[in-house]
């Protein structure tokens, strides 16, 4: 017998605690624990928790454990009446290893397992890419539930069948992460031979290696429950260097441009994570009202790499002028109004908090 | 004849248009020009740039194009009594063109010129590591004075020969970026079977593909002129990620581990500031008044790791001897002596403080 606003967090790191303190500030009963017991006290201190231990009567169970024990504390948890889920980095293994028509796959895309539980945030999922993972057993109640709490902690869900899940999340996650320690390392043996060479490290590459600063304890885990998406991914990578490597020792310049043209248009169209209002700037541009304008600004802001989030055109009495009104991300503003002026144009930007 | 406090600015986009603005804010007269005549008009409006034209009694002259019309520029350039640098990404193959005493190859690691001039930025070098690479045939004199000017926009000058600047520079940069281009080709591929991919990609895909957002513009030129050092890289790397795919495939978690814990560890130790005063001493260098010295003692320090923050030659009053005189981290010092008495000099170092 499950109770509707009791869950239970097993696992109670960022992850984890951020889930409890989001919870909770919607009403919910939260219990958990964590195999650290000074973590589970920490979490009830900055009020993730209401208490350490378990819950059978939980209506939902969180298990936010690394990725090698959440199948058995899934297991464990659905002998109480109600549904379980897991925020795991890989699906396809644990969703077969748990077999159970209650327990739904689940992986949120947001923050780092690792940061541990003072840095939760009851907000790390406000607009985040959260995948679900049913299966043909599911239970579709079951399923239900888990979507319906997952949303209301701000999450957009993907559902994605588990191997497809782990197939695209080591192109997008796991192979990346392994790349950026591989340069790094190339960086760092670069560097044995001439010490100055990390000096020379500019934004760019402080970008790309970000990730290789994590504390890699959750790794071993991870390649080894997706070992075969992984394996493929890294062949795709080196067969992409290969044609690339051809390209340059080639000297061959358009086949080279278009190749890095279509990477370029592939990143500025990744799709963007709705900022919260408080991110947000509004730019005011006051134009004529003339054919192209409207394509001319939004065309423009696209082309610097800048995601617009609403927009709307306001006529002005006289009719001949109006103002195009949008929002941009806070920290694109000045490039906006830069580009704009630029143009000729005179936006205002006001941030939106 | 050339002024001392006038600049000639050749090209003004992004890293003209910046290094225009703090030669100005320090009082300098900057004239310029640009291909893109209506960029020039620009960088006058920004107040990046006096005036539009050549100025052939500048004493300093930046060469801010792209790689491949550097050197041509810089041989015009010159032909005034002035000393040349350029900005260009890439230096073996334009200090071999340039191939002058007074001729300073240069590359600042700040920015990317693909943001044309509206972005252009007073503070852009403040911090940032600014490669200078000095050859037997570069003038003491001629160094000091670009040494000088480039630290006085902020810029922290590390000292490289050309090639080990082209080979480094391809392991931090190079190959980074065409990674980054491979890693979002990757995903984009991904994408087209499974149109959810992009939506899975969080912050560290985001990161590690940030670069491949620029316009890829400048790439064909780099890639051709460091052909060499980019291809040597991409093969160290394709033999990094092989040894990882192995470990995975092997299912070697001890050895994975211990790899990205390697990686994470020199990711942490990446430089970040420029030490204060009190953490600094002087070296001073006397060296007889010979080609080669300037760059044997710069890239010597280079060499071993250690940073120079700030660089004079003082003549002797005899004419034929002179003094290299230079600040480094106080703990480095003795470091910097050692190496400079194995190559016979009479090195001597004091505390700043």
């Amino acid at each position: 017998m499950s109770s509707e606003r009791r869950a239970l967090v097993i696992g109670t790191g960022l992850i984890g605690g951020s889930i409890g303190l989001a919870l909770k500030a919607q009403g919910w009963r939260v219990t958990g624990r964590d195999v650290d017991e000074s973590r589970a006290a920490r979490a009830v201190e900055l009020g993730a928790l209401d208490d350490v231990g378990d819950d059978p009567s939980a209506s939902i169970t969180f298990v936010a454990t690394p990725v090698s024990s959440v199948a058995r504390e899934a297991r464990a948890a659905l002998r109480g009446g109600g549904v379980v889920t897991d925020v795991g980095g890989v699906k396809g293994a644990i969703v077969a290893a748990v077999a159970d028509a209650r327990f739904v796959g689940g992986h949120p895309m947001a923050g780092s397992e690792q940061e541990g539980v003072d840095g939760a945030d009851a907000g790390l999922f406000e607009g985040a890419t959260w995948v679900l993972t049913p299966t043909d057993d599911t239970d579709a109640e079951a399923y239900s539930r888990v979507r319906s709490v997952v949303s209301s902690l701000g999450a957009e869900v993907v559902a994605l069948r588990p191997e497809d899940h782990d197939a695209l999340v080591a192109l997008v996650s796991h192979v990346p992460h392994l790349t950026a320690a591989a340069l790094m390392q190339l960086a760092a043996s670069g560097a044995e031979e001439h010490a100055v060479l990390l000096r020379l490290a500019a934004g760019g590459f402080r970008d790309m290696t970000r990730v290789a600063a994590g504390h890699p304890g959750i790794w071993p885990d991870i390649c080894a429950e997706n070992r075969g998406a992984i394996v493929a991914g890294i062949d795709r990578l080196q067969g992409a260097l290969s044609e690339m490597r051809s390209l340059v020792d080639g000297g061959d310049r358009d086949a080279l441009l278009q190749w890095l043209e279509e990477a370029r248009r592939a990143r500025v169209n990744l799709p963007v994570r709705a900022p919260r209002p408080e991110e947000l700037a509004e730019i005011r541009v006051p134009v004529p009202d003339r054919p192209g304008v409207l394509a001319e600004v939004t065309t423009l802001v696209g082309e610097i790499g800048v995601n617009m989030f609403d927009f709307e055109t306001v006529h002005s009495s006289a009719g001949d002028r109006g103002v195009l009104v949008f929002l941009v991300e806070a920290g694109a503003a000045d490039l906006v109004r830069g580009a704009l002026l630029a143009r000729g144009y005179k936006p205002s930007a006001h941030p939106l908090a």
